[in-house]
């Protein structure tokens, strides 16, 4: 283990991009998913970046994800598509998705997909975001793998559950809410036991439903299915308002795996020989519908100025709307690039070498 | 003061509605603004019930809402409308631009509408629920006047920003999420002020910015404008999520104040001579565009029946989706009737009598 190292966006995204042309995906998938995955460490969300890779390797090595971007679109309307993903990688069909819902909403002014027998997509905020430079509204929402339990329940019964909102705005960085639905994620988790620290009371419970502390037999407790897991933003109970964050959750796994006829809540899961099946919704929305675009851009600057000037706790350092940490981050790894930890680099390399690539 | 008092809800949307009629409500106007209030009691949500009919009744008389029913479209395409409410009654236009963004689905697959110079328009879930029996996704949020701080913030620069979102079920109650994004309502931190209570941590915070307990100056400086006020879902910093419900209660401000060209943030307040001027935004989705609508419901209950039958936490009752309760609540409303506590009956047989109404 050594200390961080540092390396610019683009090598980053060449070395992905040739490890999945290596795996047999095409060209131009790799470099979307080269891109979503680095985008990620760029942001400041290194949970969902480059560090996933082997991930990604062993899926297409196994099978358990498909590289060839074959995916087929099974409904179709002007304002709504259904894509089968068949079990290809996230990132493309998503882009692909996206892109196409941008499309219909720019003859439409509005349009949703949804895509089904997908895999990790990355950061939702990615393809939320596409939709910026045209002045459209995006969103996009994810399942994901059980991890969340219903407020006074003790099962996994959803997902983290990821949603993402983004709006343009003019001089100001954009607004991007991308948030798991769940108070936090299974990385914060891990986290916590490997500094063998306890969690903080009301991030999730164990197999009878109380307040769990100890994150290592949590943890093995929620991979084994044996039931406990992560409550939803809002806490334990209802009484912060944990009911709440559990309808989010359910909310979007209606707009992901309900709505796309394909599994939702306890079904989807990790095991050894299989791999969570989820489904994306993606949308996109014209703000011309309603206002003059560069009059909503001008609203969401004075809205955003006084929300990034407004006065702070005693104590605070900054008040920050969503999406501006990102973008700050984004702009220090566009000048000075990105450091990875020397674990994370040794795994890249280690990946690298299995393909004859040096990183 | 007296105790409880039983009421059939038909004899309380009459009382309501000829209240707003004796106002100078029309008559159809009337009646879906006593339908929105009493739906409210029914569904166990008493907050946004009849015991504000004095506060209608005095916005219609002092001017600050007014009962015409005169609204204009102004923009509209086949898949969204913008109206402008001009100070009217939230109710009737509600119903209005939810009938016309459901009949916009019906033919283009999905539809929003944005409503702006509006007032209190009830309970955001009777709106969303309106979809159901067209086999649609029903969505609603509206602003309300700023009560809520950003995360590290001390002024209240959003409001509780409610956001609903209903989908249809087959046997089983609709999923119908109906949320403020802020931890709790105002009137909660009331409640604990009359009985005398500290707040728990992480409710509220006080003008500098730190964590308030004491309900009675904070409701006084939140009213009087010197700062302090609700911290959003996930409380306090960031620990728990606070920036996530801060994400989605401004989310929701620019789905209603910014989309629709009025105004947001902390410039929508109350005060003794003027209304919060609101924004609503409704939208509509069938669910046909991406599978066969009885399919969906039945997905639906598969899933809504694992939610509610799943195993509980040791010693709790039960675990319910959202809007079950209030579909048991609105089912025993309708057998039983509503039961008014003696202070909110003393209330509105003096608002009656000053028009000849008896209760």
């Amino acid at each position: 283990m050594t200390g961080d190292e540092l390396f610019s966006v683009d090598r980053l995204k060449r070395f992905c991009a040739d490890v999945f042309v290596a795996c047999g995906v095409g060209a131009g998938d790799a470099a979307v998913s080269a891109d979503v995955l680095v985008s990620a460490d760029a942001r400041g969300i290194p949970s969902h970046g480059i560090a996933r890779l082997g991930r990604y390797v062993n899926g297409l090595r196994t099978g358990l994800m498909l590289g060839g971007g074959d995916f087929d679109v099974l409904r179709e309307s002007p304002v709504s598509l259904l894509v089968d993903a068949k079990g290809s990688l996230g990132a493309p069909v998503s882009k692909f998705a996206m892109d196409r819902v941008i499309e219909k909403a720019g003859v439409s002014g509005m349009a949703f997909a949804c895509v089904n027998n997908s895999n990790h997509f990355g950061i939702a905020g990615y393809y939320a975001m596409m939709a910026l430079e045209r002045d459209m509204i995006g969103i996009c929402m994810t399942n994901t793998a059980a991890l969340g339990v219903p407020t006074f329940g003790r099962d996994a019964m959803f997902g983290t559950n990821p949603l993402a909102f983004a709006a343009p705005a003019d001089k100001e960085k954009a607004f991007v809410l991308d948030m798991s639905t769940t108070v936090v994620t299974r990385g914060k988790l891990e986290v916590y036991d490997r500094l063998g620290k306890d969690l903080p009371s009301g991030w999730a419970v164990g197999k009878n439903g109380a307040t769990a502390v100890k994150p290592g037999p949590l943890l093995d407790d929620m991979q084994h299915r044996r039931g406990g897991g992560i409550v939803p933003l809002g806490g334990e109970g209802e009484e912060f308002g944990g009911h709440k964050g559990f309808g989010l959750a359910v909310m979007v796994d209606i707009m992901t795996g309900v709505l796309s006829g394909s599994q939702f809540g306890a079904d989807i899961f990790d095991s050894a020989t299989s791999s969570a099946r989820v489904s994306h919704c993606f949308g996109a929305m014209k703000t011309g519908l309603f206002q003059d675009p560069q009059e909503f851009r001008r609203s969401m600057d004075r809205m955003l100025h006084a929300l990034r000037t407004a006065e702070r706790a005693e104590g605070a350092d900054r008040v920050y709307y969503a999406g501006l940490k990102e973008f700050e981050a984004e702009e220090l790894a566009a000048r000075d690039g990105i450091a990875l930890p020397g674990k994370v680099v040794t795994g890249l390399r280690g990946t690298g070498a299995e393909f004859g690539l040096a990183l």
